[in-house]
């Protein structure tokens, strides 16, 4: 038999190992994506999805302008119910959306690529309350923000400072984005996310980036992704519209992610689910392009299936990871980057349940090929609380994501005949030149794992998993340094919100 | 655009929805294998299997009747040391090995197929100890064991009886296998395992086998598989090989499995353990060949990394993700059933770290296409301890996994276009006719997960997953019936164990 060639493979190579810890900006994937539809299939759910946007239709709320746009584009409207022919909305995004961009971070070492074989991990989005061992479950606060803009910012595998990393409950509804864009600038040099909550704050959000990056720099450039969620089924509010095309005016990325509980905002089964998701996502990718064609755009989906006992939201359930497969297979076809989640579970605590659930959701997204892993660290309680200890738990399993997108190193040192022929039958490894040269980097080291003997362990106290992540948690944000910011920016950005905040008076309707 | 065939795509379609819970006497996935290295790499890895086989050789230790055997076949041997011509152990294997087999259970509904895209998931085999948050870690007992066949024999998505659940401490070493074996069969009609601990305890369990089945049908069949483990690196004892060849000379599944702590017992860079395994599978499985051609086998890997810390071994690592990805795109290759695990942790305690890893590698066996999941439940300690509460827990996850293996139904209903055209955008399914009549097989419904509200979770006690895994293994060890067994099997099962323990004296010497 003929020595295979050594060069071939679709993966690169490095001479080193690929085993390291990571310390990367984002994820290259080396990996190939798992798709475990068919194109014949793919073809039937793309088939299906302009079968909704033709004949079913999307009701755009509230938005004329948005319906004009719509309209002006090819699409026909009958009141809010706008009805876009067969093909018009992905011809439009394909004609002019990015199949990959650059997401940039003030530390330009920060930056992202979001799209192709590039994952970038983010920490969970948009909880009111905040767990941990210690306090229990309570309303969230800017300083429990503040803490995990500090958290994201110090772990590695974590490659984005996020958004509403949780809901400053302490502020007013209608100011506290102000203080949260300033925390993620101010305590982290990771790239962060925009408002989304009203129009004018997401302007708020471009013109406090404009302060950091200067004008030009972000009308040309990305520097915000922003979360706009359907109203599922088959909705977008002014809100969502509103606040994605003032993004898109400014060149900023909009994520159209579809929210589906399945059961209730969509049928039951994975394949409607999957449909409807996407012509949700047709639409809404389809007014950024028309908003400013090339404009950065995202297409997500969120999805859970639903409780038959309680009518809840489940999560890392099979048929969750079923459609996170499926859209990643529908936005490659499409051209786009892909958002999925993430570390999501049901679960109050950060427990077994939780671990499961989130492990299952994190593992499917990798491999589903996901660019843009949002809710990947702290989310408990669907979404509802963010933990503390989950935070530092799954920013863990991110490393271990990024440890197995490198893939397997066929480098000669990673074949090791060398060590194989010097040990040889019956001897152990250990002493051998090729491990001493290897050992620090060959595995994956969790900070939060406890490998030890029982004995070893009974005697450090017998802690659980999330014992040891309060110790850590508490001890990074005890040595936490933060990034130099220019003293001028940091200025620039508290004279802007004092302005800003003093100009209107507080409110608390959403 | 025209509508794309409906009849399409690779996978197997049913009229039905696929997403019922799994009652099902093993899976078949209707997924593909997910391959992470391409063939120009696996063939690398299969030239230095074969290198090593060639240049290194295997120890073949205590078994000169094992060494003439390879000799003959064209092996050279140097004392101990066997070196195998490149291609020999692959030609052997191929020419006679099924790649795919029936192992019976005594129920013939139980019958599991093991090979091609069927998957079977076992419990977990080998520990000492049992952990339950009752008695905490003690060391296990018969009575252990009986709980363990009949929590097996309950879990629909564990598809196997297993063999060594847990080792009955109370009883002598050399005696345990009888009252294993027994209590497989009296309590579970579910496929089992046979003793691999010396040959006389394999011959053993192949007349207590014939009790059960009759002696031709168990001559033809397969009725019991068999864990022979290698010593590596690249070694077989007189024990393990001594146990294979009574079981393939009886047509009995051996499942040449590997046991690898990389860094000890290989190189710690996983394209080398790769390599490493395979060579060590192809020298067991060819001695099964030549003992017997056509005698069933499952090429198995056992692979841990290290802990830089303890030296003891870590799971749910994504080195080891990528082994068992490897290995069994190296099974499909060479044409075997592959055996793989399983709900691996080093936890001493089923927390987060213990389902973190759990999911990571069951998620891995599933999608990497492994035939025989050995270790799907229970697994603690790095397999020191069989848990109670892990043991529901991983079974739980174990029928997730089902629900993930029949992927997207893509009938017509799965389809659900009148469903999308009947409620139409902003209106919600939960009352519509599809979501009535799919609702109850929709979603798999996990026994474990709590996704209630977190008030109502409080006011039912705040209970973590461990607390509700507990009650729920109670509750079925409380509600158990055993399945029928013919009283006459019954009777001479007794009388062989019986007459067997009195004809030697008890020993503790393994």
């Amino acid at each position: 038999m003929p020595r295979p060639g050594r060069e071939g493979g679709r993966r690169g190579r490095t001479a080193g190992s690929t085993t390291e810890a990571p310390a990367q900006a984002f994820i290259t994937r080396k990996i190939p994506p798992y798709e475990i539809l068919s194109d014949a299939d793919l073809q039937i759910i793309e088939y299906n999805a302009d079968t909704i946007l033709e004949e079913i239709g999307i009701d755009i709320k509230d938005d004329p302008d948005a319906i004009a746009t719509f309209v002006a584009a090819g699409a026909s409207a009958d009141g809010e119910r706008v009805r876009f022919p067969r093909g018009m909305c992905r011809e439009i995004i394909q004609k002019s959306a990015p199949s990959m961009f650059t997401q940039h971070a003030r530390n330009p070492a920060r930056n992202v690529v979001i799209g192709g074989n590039n994952t970038v991990l983010v920490p969970a989005y948009g909880s009111p309350f905040v767990y941990s061992r210690e306090g229990g479950r309570r309303y969230a606060s800017i300083e429990d923000f503040r803490n995990f803009v500090k958290l994201a910012y110090m772990c590695e595998g974590l490659h984005h400072s996020g958004g509403t990393l949780c809901e400053p409950m302490d502020l007013p509804v209608n100011k506290r984005h102000y203080d949260m864009l300033y925390s993620h600038i101010k305590y982290s040099d990771k790239p962060f996310m925009g408002s989304v909550t009203a129009p004018e704050r997401a302007q708020d959000s471009v013109d406090m980036a404009k302060i950091v990056f200067g004008h030009d720099f972000v009308e040309e450039n990305c520097v915000l992704v922003n979360l706009i969620n359907a109203n599922s089924p088959m909705t977008f509010d002014s809100t969502m519209l509103g606040a994605l095309k003032v993004y898109a005016r400014h060149n900023q990325a909009a994520m159209v992610s579809p929210f589906v509980v399945a059961g209730a905002m969509s049928p039951v089964t994975s394949a409607a689910v999957a449909a409807q998701s996407l012509a949700e996502g047709l639409c809404g990718m389809t007014l950024a392009q028309l908003t400013r064609p090339g404009a950065p755009v995202i297409y997500g989906n969120f999805v859970s299936s639903m409780s038959m006992q309680s009518g809840a939201p489940t999560f890392g359930s099979p048929e969750a990871s079923m459609v996170i497969n499926v859209g990643a297979a529908l936005a490659r076809r499409l051209g786009v980057p892909f958002r999925s989640a993430g570390g999501f579970t049901a679960s109050k605590v950060p427990d077994a349940q939780a671990a499961y659930e989130a492990a299952n959701t994190l593992q499917q997204g990798l491999i589903a090929g996901v660019n843009f892993m949002l809710h990947t660290a702290g989310w408990l309680e669907g979404g509802l609380a963010m933990g503390y200890e989950k935070f530092v738990m799954d920013a863990d399993q991110a490393n271990m994501l990024a440890v197995y997108a490198n893939g397997v190193d066929m480098s000669e040192n990673g074949q090791a005949l060398d060590a194989l022929r010097e040990v040889g039958p019956g001897q152990h490894f250990l002493g051998c030149a090729h491990t001493q040269a290897n050992f620090k980097s060959a595995f994956y080291r969790s900070k939060i794992a406890d490998n030890n003997s029982y004995e070893e362990w009974l005697e450090d106290g017998a802690l659980t998993a999330e014992v040891r992540a309060e110790k850590l948690y508490k001890s990074m944000l005890a040595t936490y340094q933060p990034p130099e910011l220019d003293p001028e920016i940091d200025e620039r950005l508290i004279s802007f919100m004092t302005a800003k905040k003093t100009s209107f008076p507080d409110s608390n309707v959403a």
